[in-house]
């Protein structure tokens, strides 16, 4: 198709398209890997990473001597468009390629040397005056790079994106749990009735959940901050100035406004990738976190009349074309199934992460795909519950307080006033006779209503008692 | 401790327990791997498999004139007494060990042989007149005995435990599921009521579900009837006589009365267990298919008072001290958790089966443990749901036919008679009013009493309709 | 941006562009689930069998004198076109929705309904002469409609796709395992030096790891033969005519070249998917058996030097831009990375599985997704390997030779010659000084250099022995 | 059986063996879930958490005026014989019961409560005047009393058994690396030949894997310190003084000798396990670290001819009868055998973690059975592997320096004083001829011996770059 372009690497020549910017080795992957091309091909959040890191690299390697300013200067402004996005369309490649990420690295490379060239006013493909490997690629390795990108992406996802979506959820989920504090419930354990609680508690608990999460997914996160950069192939930081592994990941902390440093022991960082298991495990527990939510959602508001009914959710979508109040939660089907997808992609992370050997693991791709899809479906998922459902549950007062009376377990209530053996009658008489437990009480003549009212107050079983 | 026996190997001298038959690999083993000793050593399956293999070894040698009879008959009946479980004391290996299983097959090699000689008079640790290599091992090596035993053990396992306590649930659900054919009742689906289904075709789903999982299984054990015996240490079956694996299976399957073979490929038997994954696997899809029915159990048993309610079941231990009615489903929770155990181990056995290297794959103990205490898990749990929930359930009529009463969904059997529009008018006047479908209708003017019960017959929505 | 229309649905107006053929409920549906909207759009696989679902449902109906012939004709044409792919960009949703697949079902009825009524002369989103829900939809709901196109998706993707793709890779291998049938090696176990085998034989256990997979599967593909159609809501079939199932189960089968039936079990076949987590599995199955074989290429290609280095790979890319002879077996790792996405989507299908309550599993979508990745990963990824590393395996003679030669294994064949004391011995001998075994042997005095060729023939190691 | 003793709770009475302290939960528990009876039953890390667990509750009660303090001083009594273990015979129950745990935590009280009776002088089941429920399980539910005793005996696991048995074999490891850090060997990536790196390098990169799992679990274990004591039924602290979770999570923590405190969220504290799964998963990061330690091992241990052999590891068993030298990675297979199985027990762990609902997840016993058995695991594996392989691994300088001679990739060291091309001609010269790369270069004419001795020189290239 089209015009084409001459290319070159260490095997031979290459015909590129005319219009893109990667070079041989791009083009060789291109040919070699077309496996799941339709939705593996790397996006934004890896190709943002893989220019930060050609940026950084290059900033320090001019501080330290390592490239001419002139040629680094060009680098940099390459990669600020890498950065941009504006070069989305010069990354083709897809997650199943050499298990290091070299063809990514090399495509990053490609693209920023020759589009430094065109800045530069050379010709492309003429590795002059910028060479992708020589220059682009100087002090580095796909070994140490691949990692560093993958650990910016993902910090840069952490906080770009599911932070984001995550907390607008999380606000509205406390906001409710503060506004019904007072609306008193049935309390469920076992699937059975129990003592009550408050709508406010209930939901209070999911928050609880969501909050522990997220700190986990944070603190993992702070394991990513250390940086393969500087170990070079192996991790001994052969062909690297001794402070470019330090220097570059600090300029790179810079671009992307985060704390980097580079890796306290580089060997384990290219043969392993633990810190990225460890992150795709907090994400896990948020999935969890987030399944339980959304399935106490909907059981609540199963119905409409032959469930619990005890929570309204938003009508998105017709659900039955005949039947009124027939409101599937569907939103809480979406959450619950990118649950386990984020389940299944953590799976994927952890058993890759096992499979390194000696210097290098060369599972990286496939990790570090799994954990921004993971991010991306996490964010996304709790973006639309929020818009889609939270924002519009609203408790159905009426079910709610039919429930609660019906209920028997407030029963507890009597025994300090009557003793234990009476109130067990009494509610055994509620249950053998379909009774609400205040009928039964007044039928038994153990209780005046004025006392049942008194003495069996849902709330106050809500709330620690007083102590004198 | 107390007295002990010198026994020897290639390595040189151990001192075992007198009292016990096992040599002196066995001993180094147990000093090797104290891993899990308290719940991880071998139990009855992997040793009466470990039995029928070296007495249908020793027959198969003896009609090949590989053995002298003699020894072959002491060999025999040493296996006998292994078979039958009068040894079991003898067998003190966990499953973290070599991962051939060497050392489980050397214990059954030494423990026979000490025995055989025992029988023959000899001296225990003599290794005369049956050596534990030389005659017990003969034509074998740990590589193909241990698979072959793995396989057996779990086709017993399967057969024995799995079909008759997985049948006897089936069969009170399929007799629930007859039993209660006309018990009409509310369907749900996204958790919400729908049209109506008959309590027996939602108890025949999970009977329908559970005789596909056992077909599963049974196919996938199919696969397991292909043993490695035969292929010694790499899968050429050097230093085995040239039928010995063909007869030697066939001997093995005398002895478990099943139908076994030698592998059709000898090196894929030992660098893998494709079958036992996928035999893992079908036994995972079965857990599922018990989680759904547990699941189900205990929504539509969940109450008394704030649930579905709609089944009871039978109470086999306090629930509430004083709340009379709260039926705690144990039952399903005991299979539930049952089927998450079920999921790791799964996981387990697939994670491994990836492992193989060249001519071995060296997580064959880990394998087998865990498809074995599948099978156990499922098999028991099956029987303690039978007898303390299935054969207990009941509908609890009054709920149902309130609830059917109650549900809207029914409206849809109006549609014929009043129309689209009407019908839907009469649903949501009722769902505003809160009153049942019958009573807004009525009230509309759009039907009358003889006409509504007339129409609306949810047991015809059960069926299919009468065709001209 | 640009022109819209006008759609409606239950729910009321919505906007839709102009150039679509979809709904209000489509539309809706893309507003709710901004879910992964990058790489989650459901692909070709599923709407090609929405469209064969749709046209045989509208044939069947039609049979049965419950669509006119003319609506079922428009239907058909504008049916066959979505399964030819015309209408794919009119397929806008992503898998993250109602987890019954609702409205991706509504999307084809609504494109379906639009696009005939544009056959038909009629105006878009007048819903006349074709209504998406009385007309394509007649007779269906979701929750039979998308369990019946998963497993249409599914049949076809693993006929036209995976068999193919698979096979090529089979026959390449089947054809080295012959070609090197005589090519005597060192066997390993425990990763250990173990007595020879031939490589054919060695790659053989591949093949048939790959042959009993691959079987596995089309005997899982078998359960997916029985479709949900017929079923509609709740699996009673309300509101089908009593022989739809059947019949569009039979039309759809002859559109797609497939056996296939109404399900034994409607409760069953809406209410949970265990056919396809047995799909799952089985392909779970299949990527295990590939990793191990491409972890065997990669770990027999290793070196150049100080590896096991006794295969030759092509080299696809430049390894080392120094380093000759480095070929990193990029393939294997793309390979090996695919079975571990293979085993994470195994995972999520597994766990969705067992979440189905009552009448239906709300998992369906991420189900049916993943199943469909694996199936294009493992079967890019066979091509790929195929191409790029299969085809240009050639055995590194000199290598295989040496290290025969090196091996102190074969000294088992001098065993019957001069008994197992000498044996050892002279293995003993060679194994202390570094020596061969041939170089020990001679300097040993025990044997002559005729008798050691003569008698130590790694060859007929490999062989079973004769049998007089 | 002998003799027996009437215990009797709400539903009636049941009969007990004579000389058991439990009651009549436990019997009926016994009764309805024989379930993996061989092997699930509770080991001594729960029943010491529960006796600590009811030790504090004990106390904290008598201090808060709830309980006399002579019964809190028979409670307390009785508990410590549970702590010691003096008691373990009374515990006869199996993890796969009520999920809750319920049933364990009245086998606690009725042990208790009936050794404490006749510590008192009273009558056993008499519950004078002790009573299980009043009084040992005062102020608690099972439903918060289960997790505290959950939490508590995975920290006691994890400080008293992993902390130790991790660190003897790290510290081993760790030696290993500092003696060895001046061994000069061939780097792997891709498997194949790379840049040198020196053993203590490649032995430090699984220390620094080590140490940064163990990082992970302690900050997982910080979680478990929240304990759900004071929550009672459904988190609302009702029946329960109000200082009672505070003050008695402080007694179990001076028991324990931990910092333990009341949860945040007592609502997520029953509802959820997250910290739990949050272990799990730092569990699974720490056995993902040991097996590619393990596998490293394994492969470089290799041969001994024909594969990597730089390493030699202690031979513990007899590995081939006949072949000296063939040293078989036993402690490596079992320690990755037990890291599949970890993974598997984290699978169950996080799927149980999801399927909460309301105010209970009834997944209790399954979870912390798994995570207390992978504890087990490791900690056993790490002593076993310590013990019978790191503490013996020494490298086989031979083969190392041999590798390193033969390896091509040293000829890097060349470009700065010859150039990349005339440096890569010499290495595609020594490839092409199979000489080492010194033959070649001297061969070459581009280097005298001298030169290339003092150029090439590998431990150079494991250091970083002096610095001017």
């Amino acid at each position: 198709m089209s015009q084409v372009r001459t290319e070159s690497d260490s095997m031979g020549q290459v015909e590129v398209p005319a219009d893109r910017y990667w070079g041989a080795q791009t083009q060789r992957s291109i040919h070699n890997f077309p496996i799941g091309r339709d939705t593996f091909v790397w996006g934004r959040p890896l190709i943002k990473a893989l220019g930060i890191l050609k940026k950084g690299a290059a900033q320090a390697n001019a501080e330290l001597g390592e490239l001419p300013q002139d040629v680094a200067d060009h680098i940099v402004r390459a990669a600020e468009e890498v950065i941009a996005g504006e070069l989305d369309d010069h990354f083709p490649l897809v997650v199943f390629q050499t298990g290091s990420g070299t063809q990514s690295n090399m495509n990053a490379n490609e693209v920023i040397a020759n589009r430094a060239i065109e800045l530069a006013g050379g010709e492309l493909g003429s590795k002059t005056p910028v060479h992708p490997n020589d220059h682009v690629n100087r002090g580095q390795s796909s070994n140490d790079t691949f990692p560093t990108a993958m650990h910016i992406a993902v910090l840069l996802e952490l906080r770009d994106r599911l932070e984001g979506d995550v907390a607008v959820l999380r606000e509205t989920l406390a906001g409710k749990a503060e506004e019904y504090a007072d609306v008193v419930k049935v309390g469920r354990t076992h699937l059975q009735d129990a003592t009550p609680i408050t709508l406010g508690q209930e939901i209070g608990g999911w928050v609880a959940q969501i909050d522990y999460a997220m700190a986990e997914v944070r603190h993992a996160g702070e394991g990513l901050r250390e940086l393969a950069i500087g170990g070079t192939a192996v991790g001994t930081g052969l062909n690297a100035h001794p402070r470019f592994g330090e220097l570059a990941a600090r300029k790179m902390g810079e671009e992307a406004g985060l704390e980097l440093q580079s890796a306290t022991n580089t060997f384990a960082a290219l043969s392993a990738h633990d810190a990225l298991v460890q992150t795709s495990a907090a994400l896990r527990t948020l999935a969890g976190a987030l399944m339980k939510m959304a399935n106490d959602v909907r059981w609540l508001a199963s119905g409409p009349r032959n469930g619990i009914g005890e929570l309204l959710i938003p009508e998105n979508e017709p659900g039955s074309s005949i039947m009124p109040g027939k409101v599937n939660p569907t939103q809480s089907e979406a959450m619950t199934m990118v649950a386990t997808r984020v389940f299944g992609n953590d799976a994927t992370v952890a058993f890759a992460g096992t499979q390194g050997n000696f210097q290098l693991n060369v599972f990286k791709p496939v990790m570090v795909h799994a954990v921004l899809e993971s991010i991306r479906l996490i964010a996304d998922a709790c973006r639309a519950f929020n818009d889609g459902c939270a924002v519009g549950i609203v408790p159905n007062t009426a079910r709610i307080e039919a429930n609660l009376a019906s209920n028997l377990m407030t029963v507890t209530a009597l025994n300090p006033h009557i003793g234990y053996d009476r109130s067990a009658a009494i509610a055994k008489k509620a249950h053998k006779e379909g009774t609400t437990l205040r009928e039964a009480a007044l039928a038994s003549g153990e209780v005046t209503a004025e006392q049942f009212d008194a003495w069996v107050v849902p709330a106050d079983m809500t709330r620690p008692r007083a102590v004198d």
